[in-house]
């Protein structure tokens, strides 16, 4: 049996001998890295939070006290500390493990949001309810050196500062990296910390740890030169803190054990909030993860353990915007670019290389980002913002206000739009063609293939007057689909028979919708399908196009709730067209982890379910029936 | 001829003798007061910028040089100075001058935003750009204390201080208040300015210019208390600043004319980001706004310039709320209240003197305001949090992901929601009812009268494991509608005649509705009218009633894409009633400013618009045509 078999829960890491507990740490690193080497994950943080966890499991007393992860990716080490270390074989896979917190699991999980910054608003909020209740609990978060860049953050540290009555402590995983490093004055500005003799003698320990780590031999140097960056790049100069009247321990390093549990009890006697600030190395004591230059291995793809090589992917939407950018940028000088500390995942990278003067990373910032892209809009450049869908959301007063109020010509590009499934509910893009809906004058294009990402971000980026939003999903372009012919801006892709059912395509879902076609054709249903390529704002040819029809079908991969279907439906009634309508979206719920074609088929955004629904809906019509969604009720 | 008189633009100011600047300043103060006591507006704030305002625009060269007022609403000095002294006589009034700065006005207007936090942002964005373009402008931001509590200024300020190529010069107005004093650790610890004796020394400075004010007399004293209080209160320490790794020119008194040129000269040279720190004290030089406690008449109603005294008004949407609360917190131990540096134009004030232990307010910070409200609801409260309904857009995502997804009883109040027509566009709060549909689980409601807006928060505040919202408009509530009878958890308030027509009205649109069915009724066409009071989820009862009638009208006080008449709209499609639907709501567009009856009057949210309205589509359907509304094209 080994050590961590015999931990059930977190109390029965208390009787640990220090043998044991060094046992337990290996033990939890080789589970990290089988595990994440098969479906991929969240290995590089987790790497760096095991001594971390175990010190916070030894100390405090959860779930009575309460751990609060920001950005729940680093929660697998708690994960496996908390009775769910033999869980990890169903990882990330339909009805097993989440990769984040979840409330479902575990009572030890609070936060499942996977967006960052979040967690000290969670425990100001938690650790003031207890204070004004009179219970006698601890709350701990667990917050990266980049989380601190997202302004929420900042907000939360203005208002714990002044809670004097909460038993909060606050713990900040430095590893000088988001994901990838920190950016920022409060990274560079480090003047202080990085005077003070104390940080240099913990800086030498973990330097001298990492050496120690078998197996990492001629990548220590690397290694220990990329820490050493990645630390005088850190945040959180003590200054700073102190300035905010916040109480500080530290810098203590955050692969010992023992000092990191003598910091972590020193903060819990004190009563009031406490900033406890921990040096890691992310991917630390995983050879191929330390020495992964891009992001210490900060999500992989499934690897080979011995040689730390993924497995080769294929070619991704990212790709083709990161090409088409490239293409831009050479030809206008005026294009900028701009991700929110997500260079590399949104494809940007090129970009930088070639272009470095004209690309900004802002840090986990999205609020910054927009508005900034605004100013930059005014001062005669054009922006191209690029983030996750889902982290869209973050910026909507910024995009209806700062840009479009202002008609500035910023052009955003969400990747990772629609269902994105192994990350769960708050990775999903399932918003974005909801609330962009109403922001005045914005232009919303969502490509059905590479082809046309790169016409429309091409067209997007000429609109000078107004911000234009260009969207797609994740993982691999499908193969291109041909127009038969244009109808006003938008491109019929399949016409045959009589004009029976006029599918609405959007985006990605163009490749179900002509798989759709075959099927109703075959079944001698006469099908036209239309891909609007603009979304926003409606075409008046489909609106047309929908007159002539005896059913209208929208498919979208977006909630069904206020997207394109449902603005195409409001416009159709506007313009009195009164052909029956069927709406096809996703659910409006939140969605449980699991691969995104499982998904979608679940929700009944596959071509069989789709074709299944529409026979029916065309028998019901012959026979003078109502054409009924009895699974929405809106 | 005045000296206001003959400044056409900034440039003129260049020539005058210092008595002649003294002359101006006084001017400006005088008109400053009479506009605001005729019409309204944020006399305080301008009061304060008199000064810093004149600097500016002698150091500086606007437009070339662009400055950038964070929550324009302290820009009025900058108007008249830049040619618009003589329209302040039509200041807030329909096709008069905006009450922010507005780019149809003059090329001096930037940022027409009234959201706060913005400004460094935007000018990080235009000083990057005229670095890139090799322009030599400069740009200047002038952001208030409270605004720097809100997180994308913290985002903003961490990107500025590595833009070493940026001429920005940030102007920190810090009067120790935003709308009331400045709250968090930002403000208290204050250690390393205090004891600054450059600070003491400004502080005096400005002690004395207070007392050599005509006519503050004996005010005097109460007033310099004041001051010192929101001084040493106030943000901005010089360390952290210094943390930060930005150049810091300050403090300086911002009522001295030439010593704010001096610094502002010197700012302006130094060729990087600087930040100059300007102490002023808000309501300046007007003796009855010096002497206001509560908010030395940030935005004061009409008032009498001799005595100070504000036109009485008559009870608002807000006192029934700040009298329901009162009631639910002796009730309930666990509800506890919260606002965003809006307690009093909230009407929390009255909570907050009843239970200050279980009232929080956490500075302009709205994405810390919802997950915090989160943290206390996991914890075992149930926060009310009270702000604007145009501010809700800041904690969309909050709102989305970490209250809803994490099933969290948190109720957010939306006061100002609809139409408030005079501060402009930002200000509407026509999104809420749009961007919210798509929030799974949560619960909105939208009150008629002050009898069902006591009724719902009660409901709403019972509601443990979602979001609710309770949303009501500017102004006084209207006279109290009885129910005629319950449709499902609907009232239904009006039943005459055959079943005709369906009205769906929406919250205060109620009114309107009722005066609807008494024309239409006099017209011999049978009318119900319905009020959903809980508007999401759909009531399954309104999906019937509007079956059983020829034409469904639904009228809400939000913009109409995506808001409660298109997701009604859905769910009667997919319950596949095909009545005939027409649906009102605010056009999808930026509306300019006028008194908020006259905006609905022209966007034909008026009783005798969408009667006769009705009764051409009454008549169509008669004649057998399809009901089209021809105003709108989604």
């Amino acid at each position: 049996m080994s050590v961590l078999e015999s931990i059930a829960g977190p109390r029965d890491l208390r009787g640990l001998s220090d043998d044991q507990l060094t046992t337990l740490a290996a033990e939890i690193r080789d589970l990290l890295v089988r595990s994440c080497s098969r479906v991929g994950g969240h290995l590089g943080p987790n790497l760096g939070v095991v001594e971390l966890t175990l010190a916070i499991h030894r100390v405090f007393d959860s779930p009575r006290d309460r751990v609060v992860f920001d950005t729940g990716h680093q929660a697998y080490v708690h994960k496996m500390l908390t009775g769910r270390a033999e869980d990890f074989s169903g990882l990330r896979t339909e009805g097993g493990l989440s990769g984040y917190p979840s409330q479902t699991e575990s009572p030890h999980d609070i936060v499942e949001n996977s967006h960052a910054s979040t967690a000290l608003s969670y425990a100001d909020g938690i650790a003031k309810a207890y204070a004004i209740r009179g219970e006698d609990r601890h709350t701990v978060a667990v917050i990266g050196d980049g989380a601190l860049t997202g302004g929420m953050a900042w907000e939360a540290l203005n208002n714990i500062a002044i809670a004097r009555d909460s038993r909060l402590v606050i713990v900040v995983n430095d590893n000088g990296r988001s994901y990838t490093p920190t950016i920022g004055g409060l990274a560079t500005a480090l003047t202080a910390l990085r005077t003070n003799p104390r940080y240099e003698q913990v800086l030498d320990q973990v330097k001298r740890r990492l050496n120690a780590v078998p197996g990492v031999g001629p990548a220590a140097y690397d290694a220990l030169h990329a820490v050493k960056k990645g630390l005088k790049d850190a945040l959180a100069p003590q200054g700073l803190f102190e300035d905010l009247g916040l109480k500080y321990v530290g810098p203590v390093d955050g692969h010992d054990l023992q000092a990191m549990e003598h910091a972590l009890a020193q903060a819990k006697r004190f009563g009031g909030p406490v900033i406890v600030h921990a040096l890691t190395h992310k991917g630390f004591g995983y050879d191929a993860a330390e020495r992964h230059e891009a992001d210490q291995f900060h999500s992989p793809q499934p690897f080979d353990i011995e040689t730390g090589e993924e497995k080769v992917r294929g070619q991704i939407w990212t790709d083709v915007f990161s090409d088409e950018m490239l293409q831009i940028g050479a030809r206008r000088k005026d294009v900028v670019a701009m991700t929110a500390a997500m260079m590399h995942p949104v494809g940007l990278d090129a970009f930088q290389a070639r272009f470095p003067e004209r690309t900004f990373d802002v840090g986990i910032a999205e609020q910054h980002a927009a508005t900034s892209a605004a100013g930059l809009a005014i001062g005669g450049l054009h922006p191209v913002v690029a983030i996750y869908a889902t982290f869209l959301n973050r910026a909507f007063d910024q995009v209806l206000m700062d840009v479009a109020l202002h008609k500035c010509g910023v052009t955003f590009v969400l990747d990772r739009a629609g269902v994105t499934g192994d990350d769960g509910a708050s990775h999903n893009g399932m918003w974005d063609m909801s609330i962009l809906q109403v922001v005045p004058g914005l232009r919303l294009a969502a490509p059905r293939d590479a082809t046309r990402l790169r016409e429309l971000l091409n067209e997007a980026v000429e609109v000078s007057d107004a911000p234009t939003v260009v969207r797609f999903p994740k993982g691999p372009p499908p193969t291109d689909i041909p127009t038969h012919t244009k109808a006003g801006g938008a491109d019929v892709l399949v016409r045959r028979g009589p004009l029976d059912v006029l599918v609405v395509a959007v985006g990605s879902m163009a490749t179900v919708a002509v798989d759709v076609a075959e099927r109703l054709d075959a079944q001698g249903i006469g099908v036209t399908v239309v891909d609007p390529r603009w979304v926003k704002p409606v075409d008046p040819a489909i609106v047309e196009l929908a007159g002539q029809h005896r059913l209208v079908v929208s498919v979208e991969d977006n909630g069904r709730i206020g997207g394109c279907g449902a603005v195409l439906l409001q416009a159709l009634n506007d313009a009195g067209v009164t052909t029956p309508y069927r709406l096809h979206g996703i659910p409006q719920e939140f969605l449980g982890h699991a691969k995104r074609a499982a998904i979608l088929e679940r929700v009944g955004l596959d071509a069989q379910s789709l074709a299944r629904g529409i026979v029916e809906d065309m028998t019901a019509l012959t026979e003078g029936r109502a054409v009924v969604d009895v699974d929405h009720r809106g």
